[in-house]
């Protein structure tokens, strides 16, 4: 728990000092090695004369492979000569905890040098680019932000079943589990089970957790597994409730990303973190449409109305960041036929959105039907049957108004950090033809 | 978000309060009609006389059904008379939001009045028990506080997928997916991935997710699928720390619970939250052997010779309690024979350890094996082949050394509330016979 981290070695200039890292640079030299050693938060020069009292780390260092992990004592010493962070440290021992093969199978530091396929094989060595250690620094301290925030809120976090006996929403693409002699399936979303803990008198829950969707598609923000956050909440008096507790809940997020990693963010990936200013811009999807017309001659296609597509969403974020100068925008007043049969309706409308951020869908959310009566109309409107007869049994007993909504945080990170794909922003991609390693 | 929270009451006498609330109790006589209101937080009596003035309330209260959801508006008055917390609201509206069925079909409120497997049919109305909306809040708040340790420790939250190529550590015992038109399995533990993150540098790492056993087993502690806390962190010098960090771990989850909630776990569960003195009390194996043998007359049987059993555990629990007055033991030394290929031996020792809370196995932990010679020898001996090769890949390019351990948090929680079995301990169970709803 103790290891100098390689970022906070300035305050440590002419102490011994043990140094624990991979070998990330190695120069031997006629009269001179340098090694250079990377941890998680930076990189260190260690600077070894060739001359007879160093005979043995000579040896050592001469018979080294880049990636190898080592142990380094030695005394750190300020020298401005040294290009890296102006230090170096003058080992007085150098241990070898695990020696790398020379040669890599793929050049981490270069992803134009390697197919995306080939990196995503090699994944544990991929995810040693610098960018990439920040990328999970960067998403662990979004959702630890999120988290703080519904903490402060009382909301309770629950760990809702993904093993399920019927499909979660739709009925398709959902994966079947052989489950002894019988059948299950893999959630899709815990929405129903967050409901049932509106039900059950919880009042506010969050859950991080796994959804698994069986799509046979290969686009860049498609995935089979994706990490879900998600929340409900009771006693709300309409939508419009939710979206505000959205808002509260990203800037928390975004915030605690921005502390933290702000600097190194605009550094590495060239992305500023922007604090978005309350209330988003919200707008009905009728107005939107004309809008998107009016400004980029945009015409949603017969099949899509009442509803967006990729290429709607992205002019939407375009116009967000020209009219509103905001990067996210709630889209409301979707058709009923395009929205789940859970989402309440006011004359037909259904009482939820879609919030757009940087011209991508990043949740939707609604207040959600609660009454039984109307609630099973528009199931079976929906032609759904015996899969959700146990879900209509949640509301029979009296069960408080509620909302929520659900973000991906693997495509929140993809947006936050301008990455090209969803497969690179996950620690492991999951989709049709990937499953491995 | 604005809802009076009914144990924070007090606060506002003689004003005009909204409540909002599941209808506990009702009783319609002669002059008078009670209500009693309850949120997760507590209880309040609405008092409505029968009288001309209150016609139209009555008549709504007439035809009141409990458990129904409410909205009462009126005037909370402090009034020593009512049994119920000295006070009562006297309304001036009460609007129906949600209304129960007559019957309900479990009595939630007492446990011993209906079948365990009836309450699991029914869990969204059984865990309207209060002890029942307790158990998660203090399951969250026990995350919460080991959370916030590993955040200040600097640890990185990451999220392995839950869908694998091969099964995760023995072949046996794993669901098996439907993937397109291949197969898939789900991961019985992120055992394999978190170490990943240590060979990519990560340093730092924790997941709290699903892990899924195929086990057809129907004890009290197991289930197909619970919530796993995992974590994996480099540059350790020995299996010593990784102990020292998870006692300090379980201290932040239990100071947290206790802050929170150990008051109402005292009112309710009759438990006693002990927040544990460091260092927690260890032996190996062979030595608590003898203990066992000396004090309670127990040999181990010849089969787990090298390993516990549950037998064993409620003895360790109990020598721990009567010799060092502790709830906790760390045993340490158990046979390679008995323990996963992946742990480190010294001395053909496994550099590992069970923690027993209670007189139940709550954690293995260990230093792992990051050499690859080493570890592919230990890998053979065990038999495993093809299933492991994408693993020890992991450890050819330079793996600091590193340890970790991982909890079930629903087993915790069931030892923490003193709960009998894990089937009412989790938000919904799943066994071999129980995948609903």
């Amino acid at each position: 728990m103790s290891k100098l981290k390689f970022c906070e070695l300035k305050e440590h200039f002419n102490e011994e000092v043990v140094l624990k890292g991979f070998i990330d640079n190695l120069r031997d030299l006629q009269y001179v090695q340098f090694l250079v050693l990377r941890d998680r938060t930076g990189k260190i020069q260690v600077t070894i004369e060739k001359n007879d009292d160093n005979k043995e780390l000579n040896e050592i260092v001469s018979n080294l492979t880049l990636e190898s992990v080592v142990t380094v004592t030695g005394k750190l010493l300020e020298n401005e000569k040294v290009k890296l962070n102006g230090m170096e440290v003058i080992p007085a021992s150098i241990e070898v905890n695990s020696r790398s093969e020379n040669e890599l199978p793929i050049n981490y530091k270069d992803k134009n040098n390697t197919l995306l396929d080939t990196r995503l094989d090699y994944r544990f060595l991929d995810l040693r680019n610098e960018k990439n250690i920040l990328m999970f620094r960067v998403q662990s301290a979004f959702v630890q932000g999120m988290r703080d925030y519904l903490y402060e809120n009382e909301f309770t976090e629950i760990h809702t079943p993904k093993l399920i006996a019927a499909a979660s929403e739709s009925g398709s693409d959902v994966f079947e589990v052989k489950y002894f002699e019988n059948k299950a399936y893999l959630a899709q979303s815990p929405q129903f089970y967050k409901q049932m803990a509106m039900a059950a008198g919880f009042e506010k829950v969050f859950e991080v957790a796994p959804a698994f969707r069986a799509e046979n598609s290969n686009t860049n923000r498609h995935t089979t597994e994706f990490t879900s956050f998600d929340l409900e909440f009771s006693y709300i008096k309409d939508f419009t409730e939710v979206m505000d507790l959205e808002e509260e809940l990203l800037i928390a997020g975004l915030t605690k990303v921005k502390e933290l990693y702000g600097e190194k963010i605009k550094e590495m990936f060239g992305e500023e973190i922007i604090i978005p200013t309350r209330p988003f811009p919200r707008i009905k999807l009728h107005d939107l449409y004309k809008e998107l017309e009016k400004r980029y001659g945009y015409n949603i296609p017969t099949e899509d109305v009442g509803d967006m597509n990729a290429e709607a969403e992205k002019l939407t974020g375009r116009f967000a960041k020209e009219v509103y100068g905001h990067e996210f925008i709630f889209v409301t007043d979707y058709s009923a036929k395009k929205r789940a049969f859970y989402h309440m309706r006011k004359d037909g409308i259904p009482q939820g959105y879609d919030l757009i951020w940087k011209g991508m869908e990043i949740t939707t959310g609604a207040q959600r039907e609660h009454r039984y009566d109307v609630l099973k109309a528009q199931c079976d409107e929906k032609g759904l049957g015996k899969d959700v007869e146990f879900y209509l049994e949640f509301f029979k007993y009296g069960c408080p108004p509620h909302g929520g909504f659900a973000l991906g945080i693997d495509r929140i990170t993809m947006l936050m950090l301008g990455m090209p794909n969803l497969k690179e922003t996950m620690f492991l991609f999951r989709g049709p033809n990937r499953i491995t390693p």
